[in-house]
């Protein structure tokens, strides 16, 4: 089990393992610089990245790898080789694969294909089982623990993958969750009946944006794109914004997540509000990413 | 003779070294990675490639060394740059400089112009000897020798730069070559003249697509876009398949080779027999590649 | 201090460090290596960059950090991310910033929004202090001081941000400096008057391109671009290129550079004279980069 492709993959323990490295790498950041000398990591991006390659080409080179990232804008696919091919060749170079790809499922396939570990960094809507790990990190070392705590999720709950992972690994450990979505952007309702189900979590439902009682307020933004009509998406938004009203409701030890890029679904100002936490979420996407790539490296 | 811009700058016994480091290449991945500490390879890549850029990469930090990539996608040359300066520019910055160019003679005016060594990955449809020095690694490590034995060059063997250096190369080594190709497509009469009185090699012709007898089958992608009658080139192309039928005609240990990438000439499902090689032949791109470099910084 | 945005940062004796730091590293540029293992540098190009981009890349690494670059053209830009969020988050992850972009005061907003030093490797039309750097250990190494030199500084002095930086650097380290601009490209009279004041500077000013008597002469391009009047462009450019009769009124031991990338302002057949200093200059990007990425790393 080197390859990480879904959240789903894992099962408690080795969850519970990983955030405990990760936090380890943290406090040992630049003391992990020889772990994998010689060691080489290929980055296949087959869309834009910023925050995510940056991530695993940082997390690659503290742990003393080197790294061969794949920019698709600069790279010869118009020659039409298939996907396939591209993977087992660079599987030939390579001890390791990090791959973002749009169509969902490519990065399972990559799995099938490859002989050395896959890790997805994103398969279209499907899965970024990296982003679940940072974000259960971040709760858990904010908050001490994650079973019991309150955790609102919020926004367009309908689209947003982060979402979906995330209430999977909430539900696993513990915590009950609000879910607060505008009507017509609800959680897929066979998700939640799923987490109940294996896990006994408690989850509701709200279309009543309120941050009261929350102990972790989890935003993502309302994707207008999905809209026929712009007008009732730019309602839709205006009705979900965080605005720094809305955080005098808040408990005073609240924690506001967000998996970034944030555009108009947080204020600027509300950046220097002390429950703003997502600067420091992003931030432990290294250690995270140093837990994994050393994971699936030790077990492949 | 730090420079490598064509197999044909390389005498047999150079060549016979490179191979042979090229094998130890390859057994010590991973303890090599401290040769060259603090030594800088700039990767000049004038247009996109996939395979090329990375292995490349791969072989340089392998070696311990460093890589400064240069993207033509990334770069600021509008500003109406010579390609001289660039090239005396960053001979000033790194120890060694790989370069790719669509200009013919490029590779070569590059040699000239830097202090540093110049390793030639490709310059249009001129020369790519790291690609021929792979070809013969592979035919070597699979087959214990490459004189005396049986290989058929297959396809467009007019236009495919990678056919006429492998000749050459094949020819150097006394293997006996057959010349496939459609009627219209085939090799360079000249170049078949001077191997036949250099190295007194034996070369035969034929049009019919046939692998009896053959040790090595190499083959290459018709040129669909050099067919001015686009139902010309599908039907050469079709009558050019590596069909698996075809293959119960091979001798049991025949090895397909391709440079890749390879788009209709080989099927799919043929991947999966036991005579597709093409795969391990790129994946000999990192360590053939390693030998290259380290020859080239022990000469410069 | 260890932000650097403008060469007005940098107090004499500071920069006196930098340039005797420059000279130590390009003596030892293979054992630096291991100076700062672990350490992570993010060179985050906005717009595109050749030799700026490759030679911080290359400084790094000779320094024994690893590099985590930023291509605008591979970026996830189109999401609609501030500037400001982007920094905070790139900050998170590495432990110095190297940033070019096109919006003048860029830098000096991206060192307010990160914790970590950030380096200014061009904004817009306004600072680039490491090339000032580059330009002052060029003059010291090849004419053994500054101070007294007769320095022309010539072409269109109104637009080139090199020239108005290097000609404070100039004033400071008291070299006399002669302004050779066409009428109209003067140099703005008010940075003339406060280097006057504040260095007792010896400035001059001439329409007259004239070589006698310098000991260096720095030439930048004049950008037509900015002229409305095309004829009018090309004949200012005719009157201004550094023609090999030119060179003949020189001082034997006079220098010629030039920021570079050069286009007509400099003839390829310059590049064979004694005086052409340039690709030497070009060369000190790396060992000054250095110095600098230390003093960074060692202040911040």
């Amino acid at each position: 089990m080197a390859d990480l492709i879904s959240i789903r993959d894992l099962d408690k323990p080795t969850i519970e393992k990983l955030l405990s490295v990760s936090e380890k790498m943290e406090k040992n950041l630049f003391t992990s610089y020889d772990k994998f000398p010689g060691k080489v990591a290929a980055t296949l991006f087959f869309e834009p990245s910023t925050r995510t390659h940056l991530s695993f080409q940082t997390a690659a080179q503290r742990l003393g790898m080197s790294v061969v990232p794949y920019y698709h804008a600069a790279s010869s696919s118009t020659k039409g080789e298939s996907l396939s091919d591209t993977l087992k060749i660079v599987d030939g170079y390579a001890d390791l694969l990090v791959i973002r790809h749009p169509a969902e499922g490519s990065a399972r396939y990559a799995a099938e294909v490859c002989r050395h570990p896959v890790i997805n960094a994103g398969d279209g809507g499907n899965q970024h089982p990296t982003q679940t790990l940072i974000d259960l990190y971040t709760i858990q070392k904010a908050k001490g623990k994650i079973k019991g705590l309150n955790v609102s999720l919020i926004g367009d709950l309908s689209h947003a993958r982060a979402m979906r992972s995330l209430l999977y690994g909430l539900a696993m450990f513990g915590a009950k969750v609000k879910l607060i979505a505008p009507r017509g952007l609800e959680m897929d309702s066979q998700i939640v009946e799923e987490v109940k189900e294996k896990f006994d979590a408690q989850v509701e439902a709200s279309e009543q944006l309120d941050l009261a009682g929350a102990d972790v307020a989890y935003v993502c933004r309302i994707q207008k794109e999905r809209f026929s009509d712009p007008y009732q998406a730019a309602k839709m938004q205006a009705s979900f914004r965080i605005m720094p009203e809305l955080l005098l409701d808040a408990k005073q030890d609240m924690i506001l997540l967000h998996p970034l890029p944030k555009i108009d679904e947080i204020p600027a100002e509300v950046d220097a509000s002390p429950h703003a936490h997502y600067f420091q979420q992003a931030s432990h996407g290294v250690p995270v990413r140093m837990a994994v790539l050393e994971h699936a490296l030790k077990e492949g």
